[in-house]
């Protein structure tokens, strides 16, 4: 059995449930765990249906792009998920869907703007989008570069406070701390992304909500005062 | 077995049915139940997922906030639940949810117009919005405060005939005579709210239903003249 | 056993496809089916849940609106549907619901303009809206009075070619021949709904589909030269 | 047994897999398959519900429109699927659906453009919409002349570039080697579609996909240097 079997499972569940969720069409959409401790993280294989994915289809590679396990070619979005892993050290798991609205916002070219505390228990702010990649870009190492306006457009925002982007005519990529995390952060992202669009078509100069109130439901939620849920066992 | 049990049941039942109405996304939304002659509520706990959800689980307060039966925690939303109760005697349900077409309305700041008969079912008149918290009322105690604009909202409003709000930014908050009830009516706002959205998209300066029509729909349904459904037997 | 059964079952059978096709939410809706050679016609009860409904709750009435048979009150707008059936003598059944799209033209005053084949294959020309009520005829017998402003609505149309009506500020009624006809003709009109709605969102001034091609598509469908489907047998 | 039965049971496979996939409503829309070896083509029964559709009711063809296998009357689009068969020898299956985003396009009279990497990751360019049809085309031979619109709009494009197209005010055919493709195309061009819909919503102006970046995915799935999903074994 494969030594890294824990960290495909884990890898398989998620991407098990983007499908579950609706999050992805088709075999659009992929996500992947990291193992920090070993370096190495684990990620779907290029269009294998998610219904038919086993843990040991799972491909595991290190952080210079070495396979380490398993027989498939994996997804062609790994060298973005990789770029992430190494540039955002807390995060141990990312997600790439084409969910409709996010990706609505995606081809528009417009940050998701935070309009209620619905994005506020899930996001410090708005989720923001990419510069357009240059030709070069695009042509020398495409998913790698992909990675490389994520990092760019994160300069100066905090990715544990923001865990999640929009590609720019692509789609949303997320991270979180767990596979489950991170694909929860992925349908949260969703429904946020559906509300302001809803509420864009009524209201084209609605308000942001005011700053101290999106911290209120930010820190109700994260962070070390956090008092949502049940405390830790 | 707890001397609330009855209590605990029919408030499982009613966060239940939340989910199974698909008018709650993951954790988001909380039903309460009061028994107004012992003066407690009945209310979810915090973070909890519905479908793991049983009647011991469910958390009971006076309405000093106190608990007076349960482990967990309650819902973050518990304060503005008990300031309904205090303020509407005739209230023994409350439902928040964060719907997606109420909450559209909600962050656009617009109430919910009274375009057709089927709003007029149920609600007689506009659904309002609260006005913006203060900076204050936020960080001094934000969920009793929400349930503060709420009342202030309802001075000259009759909260049997509009049995729902929208909390400015956030998203709404109804009430009924049982945790069933209440359900329904948050799913009736949701309806009522997303025939609205695609009403005005059309017709942005869609007319509001004649008051005539309106009541002959709100009392055919409500009050001492109803004439649906059947006679009690 | 009831004189009416197989008619009971007929229009129970309608109201619960209206059920499972989605085409109403809580009690929003109801069919009703005629037996033109006894002259009676058998309608849902009120308030009952399509999913409790037996072939013996249902309703049946003389066309001076007299029960004939059935324990239970007839739904709130029986009247409007006995009108129909005095005004069109070729309706066998006519179904009522609340569906989404059709109330948001109903809501906005607006016909359903013929924009598509799908809209010809089911209905020649727009579907009509009718006028506002008057404060007379709300208040008089408010549900007959419906069914008058839909006649009133057809004195140059043919109820044959145009098998539905918004009421304004309300929403569908449509007729057929079965009771499972007039539901898959309010299927048809949520979808057509639907396609109008979506297409004036992007093209606000789209032009209807011209006169020669809407009854090129409507008559392959319906009438002698019909050849859709497939032979009697 | 039948000398096409494989073919039927191609051809049976991807009718059901329309409603399965939520592409069609009622009976509209069909597929068809060819044997290119043999000359013959099988398409579905006019009016057969899909869920009721066994192979042994797909009629079989030949490419000058004779029944060669079975008893029913064949869908009375298959004039149109058959001069596609004519025009694009590349083709092996027909799918024609009213899909609801695809189909506002069409009525609007509008392209779907390009805004998106899903997008490109299917089609190499917008998918076009045919001009409008003329009175003796309706008249003559309405079906084989929808065929002609659409085989004059391809003049100048690549049908295995852009394998769909949306015939004004009506709905898109899309085309692919296999019954199975076919569908998998007519699914993405519904995705696609709502997308881009989404999208002008919020962004009226927004701009195309870059040339560059749109073959970059398109390349990548299609074509001789294809680097997704797994290599064939």
């Amino acid at each position: 059995m494969s030594a890294f079997r824990t960290l495909q499972e884990e890898c398989c569940e998620a991407n098990g449930l983007l499908q579950k969720l609706h999050l992805v069409d088709m075999t659009f959409g992929n996500a992947s765990v990291m193992d920090r401790r070993r370096g190495v993280f684990a990620i779907k294989p290029s269009g294998v249906p998610y219904d038919a994915l086993r843990p040991r289809d799972i491909v595991v590679l290190d952080l210079n792009g070495q396979k380490v396990e398993g027989r498939l070619r994996p997804s062609s979005d790994t060298s973005t998920h990789r770029r992430l892993f190494l540039a955002f050290p807390e995060t141990r798991a990312v997600v790439h869907t084409h969910s409709r609205h996010a990706v609505a916002f995606a081809q528009a070219g417009r940050p998701i703007p935070c309009l209620g505390t619905t994005h506020a228990d899930f996001f410090r702010g708005e989720v923001p989008v990419t510069r357009p990649m240059t030709a070069r870009e695009i042509r020398r190492d495409y998913e790698w570069e992909t990675g490389g306006v994520i990092v760019e457009r994160f300069r100066k925002l905090n990715p544990s406070e923001i865990r999640a982007v929009l590609v720019r005519g692509h789609g949303p990529f997320v991270w979180g701390g767990s596979g489950k995390e991170a694909v929860e952060i992925a349908q949260a992202l969703e429904i946020v992304a559906e509300m302001a669009w809803r509420t864009l078509q009524i209201a084209p100069q609605a308000s942001l909500l005011p700053a101290l109130l999106r911290d209120q439901h930010f820190l109700r939620k994260h962070g070390p005062r956090a008092a949502y849920g049940q405390p830790a066992s």
